[in-house]
């Protein structure tokens, strides 16, 4: 919200807004757990019909949705409420692309208690989590990660099966480094019937993504490795390696030794597939993917959101002469496209 | 933040951003406590010279500050921060319009752990809070009140001390309602020397107000009232009752018997002032005095932010025959002047 001023003057505003933000990550978790958008979708758009059909009070609802409208997530027209087209694709549970279940992992009470010791992460250049190095299992939370993101993911996805010309049908070995969910590694499985993916992870979230290849019919194809991808055997001949938000929770160092290990792992003229938040230079923008950056250090030992200056340099410690990068459609993230010397 | 859009495509930035929200406030209490924004202005301007002045690491400082330069409250150039001119009025503690304090009341712990029973409150519609009732003193939460939010207040103060022409320096006599850091009275008290202030509040609330008091030389025309704004003998023959930030806490007939109570306190020709969060007839705007509703919901009873149209009936019922309303200059508050009958 910008800061309101009368005649140009500075005002408190901002930091009003700042030290009550807290309230918009409670206002949309509560809307999403009484399922307000669905209601509303389904044709519920006055306070007192949408208090019956979420079993709230009129009083509640009311405010609750004012304040969702005050956000940008509702439309307010003579006191009836209306989805916005943002809140009607991604937040109506009914829409295929609904990624309501953010909230089981983004905003949860887990998260934000990591941030009450931000000063301290601060002071110390990384967190303060007994979990924040990451060579770990960590199964509560990465199994929570693995159910929870799937939908918020779909077009990295589709974007990073283009760029593997999945559809193109030609067979093709996919190693996919940290799969969480797998859908990353299943989305190009489901494009391209001769392609043979193999997830690595740690065993209670390899089960996620075999529950999802299941689901998608690629089971036939899709074989798992348990274990850390900084100690694992990869194996090897791989056309392509993904490497989706991995580097981003290690220092530099660590994210070399992974990127060899992917390059020895990779046939000659293979792709290491890398999918990352990377901020500008200035790395104060674009916003989203700048602000990464607090993100991994309230919770991570040494992580970080690195600008492409970083990656191509690790990347060519690592063995690989170039790397490009390019933008993902409709979201805050970028493709690093890295090919191994033929 | 605006959500972000490829060829003007709905994204989900919006909910990621709402969902990450709490972060806004974790980084802007941590940089209040580390006191960046002071070492700042004193010319510490890059992510080295400011870790060795607060104190923290370089990377955690030089996270935390391209976080708060994303979130507009610094500029930065070429890797040197600067202050924005808000946040060298309001944040930097040399300046005396600083605001830091008020980071001891908003976002604290007990403040957002309110709001993790958000969705019991819509439910409810009202707060599950055991305080939410406001008829008890609760000392710790009221005196944190008292003790942070003085800065935030000064313009509303002015502004209500120049609506009972203070200047002019004619004998006054003022009863302030819940007068909490007393400010308000105080404030009238400095400018007119012929003022008499009655501060009415629980017992350790009073105790600043009189701290207050004696710091700007009032004491001699300062007396309190100790105890609840509905059930203690608030005296008579006033020429003003100021009634500030009081009403949003209770339900409508309660705000009726306070006024009908402030009616009898004053003398004929009186004027009760009462400074508030007053949203359009829309509920929806403007955007601060909007959400103050949910503010309400969460930490009281039956507390709301109401309506210009529901205090002038409300101050009608109490015997007040007309009401004017009129805007705090660089705030987002209104004060509402009702007059009783000559």
């Amino acid at each position: 919200m910008a800061t309101a001023t009368t005649a140009g003057r500075p005002t408190p505003e901002r930091i009003f807004n700042a030290l009550n933000a807290f309230q918009q990550t409670a206002a949309l978790r509560t809307a999403i757990e009484l399922d307000v958008f669905t209601a509303i979708g389904a044709g519920a758009n006055t306070a007192a019909v949408l208090a019956t059909k979420t079993g709230a009070s009129e009083k509640g609802v009311r405010i609750l949705c004012d304040y969702l409208t005050i956000q940008g997530f509702l439309a307010k027209e003579q006191g009836r409420y209306a989805l916005t087209q943002e809140s009607a694709i991604f937040l109506d549970r009914k829409s295929p692309a609904c990624l309501a279940s953010m909230a089981g992992f983004l905003g949860t009470e887990r998260a934000r208690s990591i941030f009450d010791s931000l000063t301290l992460a601060v002071r110390n250049g990384g967190s303060v989590w007994s979990e924040g190095d990451n060579t770990k299992p960590n199964d509560e939370f990465w199994v929570a990660f693995a159910k929870s993101m799937v939908p918020l993911i779909v077009p990295a996805a589709e974007f990073i099966a283009r760029l593997l010309h999945a559809d193109d049908g030609k067979p093709m070995k996919v190693l996919d480094i940290a799969a969480g969910h797998g859908m990353y590694g299943i989305t190009v499985a489901r494009k391209n019937s001769k392609a043979e993916i193999v997830a690595l992870d740690w065993p209670a979230v390899l089960q996620v993504a075999q529950d999802n290849a299941r689901k998608f019919g690629v089971t036939d194809r899709y074989s798992v490795r348990e274990g850390s991808a900084l100690e694992t055997e990869l194996g090897s001949g791989y056309d392509y390696v993904l490497l989706t938000n991995i580097f981003h929770h290690f220092d530099m160092p660590t994210c070399e030794k992974l990127m060899r290990r992917v390059h020895s792992a990779l046939k000659p003229g293979g792709k290491a597939i890398t999918l990352e938040f990377v901020p500008n230079e200035d790395r104060v923008t674009p916003p989203t993917a700048a602000s990464f950056s607090l993100i991994m250090l309230a919770n991570t030992d040494a992580g970080d959101a690195y600008t492409f200056s970083e990656y191509e340099k690790m990347f060519r410690n690592a063995g690989f002469a170039s790397t490009s990068l390019q933008p993902v459609p409709d979201m805050p993230q970028h493709v690093l496209v890295s090919e191994k010397s033929a």
